[in-house]
């Protein structure tokens, strides 16, 4: 990818990232053209090209990104979480929470996400759900640690996970700030249906 | 809308359905054209706005007849299970193996619900989150009894609803028949994962 260096590019590309997730998640991949990005980010529809040199590439680069962000808040959050307590269901804990969020601070990257693979070309869809599996891993690794250990009742452990994920991500469909509950309470409540998902003994 | 009565209007206008919901699904909505979507049914562009005279109106058309489907399989699924079993645990199993075997044969339709809600007006987006009110409200109310009974234990009705509509929804999202389970299998896990979900006491 073109990348300009040098801190008045930086500050431009992360402009245009941040506008181009904003109008997506607004109007659609499909809807939105680069003449409309431009002019939000108030460049010329040229300068986006030297950025991302296709439109998809800009939609690559921001799952890409999206993804890779998720990787590393886990891979920052596990530790700790190993350090107080290293039993699965200590590790679900603060996956969920974890996963929570960090959804729910980047809710517009997360329909970006959720919403667009259809647009990406074969090659780049392959790698985005590369490092989806790769994330999947880790919660079925916490899951058949739990199975094997005794802690947990799980009928199928690929099965379990994907039900987990798409319950928990599905929070930011719903899930708003103002409204009657704060995100604590909800990935408080969130943990405990996970924990009696899995059939976690107390 | 706009109606030709008589068989060969009708079948026109349910190939039109057809079409469309494969089309939005493949390409999404704002990629798709009325003229590409005439070409995929073999008649005149114009031909189509005499059923749908806006394409706003189409997609509309197909996501509310995809609720009203789903909240009559619903309908129709309910009494019988109240002959065999009108506990909420067992309204709960047919509420879940209905709404995963609905889901199943309609890919594309819930697809195409899930992610062109953007594309609606104000007064079509109300309409249609009207009736996915109407649906939850079911559940809700299942899971309502199942805490008063004392045979479920939930922290929050609306939070548990919303979490078991995403988990058993996402099922589509990942399962192909041809794979490791048949779609009997994988309703019957979601159902022990439900259960678990929701606390419910053999």
């Amino acid at each position: 990818m073109a990348r300009t260096t040098g801190s008045d590019g930086e500050k431009t590309e992360a402009a245009i990232r941040e506008a181009a997730v904003g109008l997506i998640a607004r109007l659609g991949f499909e809807a939105m053209s680069m003449r409309q990005l431009a002019g939000e980010v108030g460049v010329q529809a040229a300068a986006l090209y030297r950025y991302f040199p296709t439109k998809e590439e800009l939609l690559y680069t921001l799952m890409r990104e999206h993804m890779e962000d998720l990787i590393a808040s886990w891979e920052e959050a596990r530790p700790a979480a190993a350090l107080i307590d290293a039993a699965p269901a200590g590790r679900l804990a603060t996956f969920v929470e974890n996963h929570i969020r960090f959804h729910l601070s980047r809710r517009s990257a997360t329909h970006v996400s959720n919403l667009e693979l259809r647009s990406l070309s074969d090659e780049k869809l392959a790698s985005i759900l590369a490092l989806r599996a790769r994330y999947e891993d880790e919660l079925r690794a916490i899951l058949r640690d739990g199975v094997s250990t005794g802690q947990f009742k799980v009928e199928d452990v690929r099965l379990t996970a994907m039900a987990i994920i798409q319950m928990i991500t599905g929070v930011i469909v719903w899930f708003r700030p103002e409204e009657r509950l704060s995100a604590n309470q909800v990935a408080k409540t969130y943990h405990m249906m996970t924990m009696r998902l899995v059939g976690a003994r107390d």
